[in-house]
């Protein structure tokens, strides 16, 4: 293992740098530019003054999540989802993640008849995309919630934990914190890990792209992944003032 | 904790029954009729002659997964997704999800320039369909490979390692194998995970749908679900008569 | 004519051995596995206590029907439509057929603001798919009024006429009832009649595939089908035990 | 039966009137407006120098065709489908039929490897839109066939047999000869038969809206339809002067 | 500039033969044939008594377009818009246009809460078919409004401004008015000019197809767009009998 | 007129502060953030190896825009086109616009089988989103063929003239130039213009949203978008150094 280098020279258990800038534009109601490196993400919070239909008359909030990547984003240019009329198998299951894992972060209950969205939209892409996107949303969220209570809409932010995201993997046959697009592309094991304030899991998704892995890896990589997490929590906090 | 009971009365870490049966329709290569209890699912896999165009030349093969649900399936009808023009994202989640499980048990580069379609349509759902149509599937491409083999399109089943998939979930609070509808409509956690014969992971994911979980939870959740796919590996194995 | 022989060696007015299987799935108020031979079609009847928009008010009911096929019930295997994201027009056309065919047999005005979805499922095709699917239906949807009754809901199925279906067809020149996959492909006229007990007809469909076909052989056709239909509707009955 | 009759005073085995008019359009190889009455459809037959993908090096043509209707053809307007993006399960039933009836009159294989696409768009409706559409779409047909023997592509029109279409139907309890929308809109049984020269069935779609319909009545339907396809052809032939 | 001709021989001020015609199909509360030489279009207004959504309960009315081509009105066959599921965005752009200009012709806010629907449908495409649908659709439009004025449904006919359209272009260094289809598809500069009655200008589209254009062409090309649109009024206005 | 005053304070003639950033993201090869004010839009442009069908075997190339705007880029949100599964009408006019403005600034003939594609993604709008991304996107291709041209694929950067956009409108009765939102939605005339650097016009659209315009405020509107458009270009120029 001495010769081991990962492709940034990062430690394995190091982040990228990650910045994450609120009010990045002007309209929506959190609105957050979250970088994880070269990964940049536009998220933005909008709140909207109703529920969907199978929501209706029960007092109680929604919160939902969009996803998608500018066409130059990536190295190749990708097809324009809206021009195809469809979006991706993947967007889809991001978009998905995205809203199970910010769900998870307040209380629906506690908001009445509103929908906050989350637009979750990729500028720039260089690994760890959706990671980004739920680190970035929980700032934006936050934000938004705020300005309800401002608004005298709301009497607290429907708080319950604050989450963050991280990938995690195996490359070159070394578990590695937050992968980058060169890594990404060649590691043989990719997991997901959405984890509370607490040290509690909200998603771990691993998926093993070419070899299999084992226990033993699976617990290094849950580790890793907390210890970057608890680092992220503290900066979305840091950056909020709180 | 005395009074715990599953709807079902299985025990903590009992599976429902499980049968597997070949040649289930006429027409395919590998056809088989899974059953989890009472959820049913029909995976076909079919051999086609040619791999998709990003292949090309390459003398590799290809294996793919889609998966649906008839309408009446479930306890509420469901509108028909080819009427409505569109799979759902939790339909492309699952086919995507089966897709990669089935391509970490066979070697892609050696079964010539083929595509094996593998279909996973759920006639009967009482949850855990998508760990079924993966358990499942696993006998119907085992089945086709050895088509292949006897019409001397190929020299051996191009296998790698048997995979199943079960799920396993936290309710009422207490981790259980093998959830059925009624448990997984209440669970607080559920986790569908996919492993090799050797005891390797292919995918865990898992997800809190209401209470987030602990590190112990989790690895309380991967040991139940370690048992219930090495016996779901001795069943594939022994209605293979291998 | 000596020499003639259907593939099946059946003789031309004889029908596949045709069974129907009440109670097949859990879930739907109607659930029936119909064979005629090797093609087996799911036919569920869902009962749902709303009608469509045009209907509202009205205090009638509604019956629709939808059909489809799994991607490898055929020989070689068919893209899935929930995939391309459409139904094909041949689809569309038996759809319509069999929900005309059914509203011929009950009477809408006679059981409330409901609707009753038919859906019917290939899951193995060797010819006569539609047929299969309206004499199937027929016992689902009495199946599931019957329902109905017993939950005091309404007081009687609302029945107007059994009915039932089959095709038949010119096959190497003379006329055969009942045509399997390879009568089917090799047709002259493919001919689907629907029919009720009192021997009044709801649909002819006469289709030259191949050559044209003269008054005499149409009333030839429509004799074979007249007998056939006749046969079914006692086997319908004696499988609802009526 | 005395006080019997039809809304607009015609016997029961009356045509309305019907011109075809030739060349209407100057674009198209064949272009005819044809009038059933009140009922007027443009058909157009484009001949394009390929065939679809299925038949392409063997030699032989093809033969489609499409149907539509302006949104205000019909009493009350209806959406134009370009704009809600898919064709209407009745648009895709009835263009099948007008192109399996065209195959009929021309031999696919005497005309080289190309398509007669026919369009049949419907400018006032006013009951009978489909078989107008065919009985017009033969003139169109034959009008481009005879461009390519004009232009020495070909040596003879590949014409097999003439075909014209009429609907008839059960009125007010009585059988009577083509159908228009006050008759259609409340007719309890309605057939579509298409018919050749020589008296051969190409197709018969017999369809109960109302009641049921008894065998002595199809004979009857059948003989008025025989009737007026004999006229038909004798005006398809008098307006192409052969 | 002495060899310059026009394809036509037209001088470079002159309209080709307009036709308008009244009536043209029976359903629709306006219908009009319009004619630019041989560009022909059908127009037909159909009055809705309902608005919009966004619009409900605020007491004025609306006014929407379609637009759409026979697939053979042009030289080459196009593909069927409906057959295809899309609009192309050229349809769009047409569509939007004519809605916009005829808005400006009527007062919304004047005949109740009800909407025009504009449908110009192109049966002979020879150039010019946006702006004879504009021009043909003020007629029926107008035709339209006199029956409600007929019916008591208004008082008078909402009309603010008489409105018509024609094309101008550069063709061979030439200003032209009216450009058929044989100059459009060579032309450097087209430019669509919509104008009122009153000479004032609602929508001025010019784009430069090959070569760009100076201030002293679009000046000529406006000063012959404003004479053919006056003449273009006199005759909406003749055959109004206004 | 003594009290006219825009919203912003600006003068009638002034643009707002224009800025425009190359280099924006890292993987395209032309990649400009270009801001009017508050309106901000990323416009990349890609090179790819290939052009379309209809232009294959010609030797050369061909240009395409595509345009898009964040959920939330907007006051309210919009629907993500994406999600919806079509672009409006309006996203494809604006795109149509991009791509004929930029085939005047570059010779298509002049760079060899390749495609320039241009994405205009607008994250924040303030009005005047389509002329910005002509401005910004002419900057971005200037820098895609600037790679070309010192990766020695082409010898020259195949410029025919610069081009750039602005809007003009007439605000509270009086002619501005480069309107932003708020004088956007209020205007009663609205005109986009392209030119190039040589003062010739390459599109001209005005449209009367509110009220009709007369000749000599078409005039004036021209006046201001010429001036406009004069320092844009100077800007351009500056920005890319030369």
């Amino acid at each position: 293992m001495i010769h081991f280098q990962r492709p940034s020279k990062r430690n394995v258990n190091a982040l990228r740098p990650v910045v994450i800038s609120r009010h990045f534009t002007k309209h929506a109601e959190g609105s957050v530019l979250v970088e994880f490196g070269d990964t940049k993400v536009i998220c933005t919070a909008s709140i909207e003054d109703k529920v969907p239909g199978f929501l209706k008359g029960r007092g109680q909030g929604w919160l939902t999540a969009e996803y998608g990547m500018l066409p130059r984003s990536t190295n190749t240019r990708m097809d324009r989802e809206a021009a195809k009329g469809k979006q991706s198998g993947r967007t889809q299951e991001i978009q998905r993640l995205i809203g199970r894992s910010l769900r998870a972060a307040f209380d629906l209950e506690a908001f009445g008849e509103r929908t906050l969205h989350l637009d979750c939209d990729v500028i720039q892409a260089d690994g760890g995309t959706r990671t980004a996107a739920i680190t970035g949303s929980m700032v934006a969220a936050y934000d938004a919630f705020s300005m309800l209570v401002r608004q005298d809409k709301i009497l607290n932010i429907p708080l319950k934990k604050f989450v963050a995201a991280i990938s995690v993997g195996v490359y070159q046959g070394v578990p590695v914190l937050d992968l980058d697009y060169m890594e990404d592309s060649e590691c043989d094991t990719d997991m997901n890990v959405v984890m509370t304030e607490s040290g509690q899991f909200v998603e771990v998704q691993g998926t093993a792209e070419g070899a299999t892995f084992d226990r033993p890896t699976m617990n290094r990589l849950l580790d890793l992944a907390h210890d970057g997490i608890v680092d992220l929590i503290a900066l979305q906090k840091q950056v909020l003032d709180i």
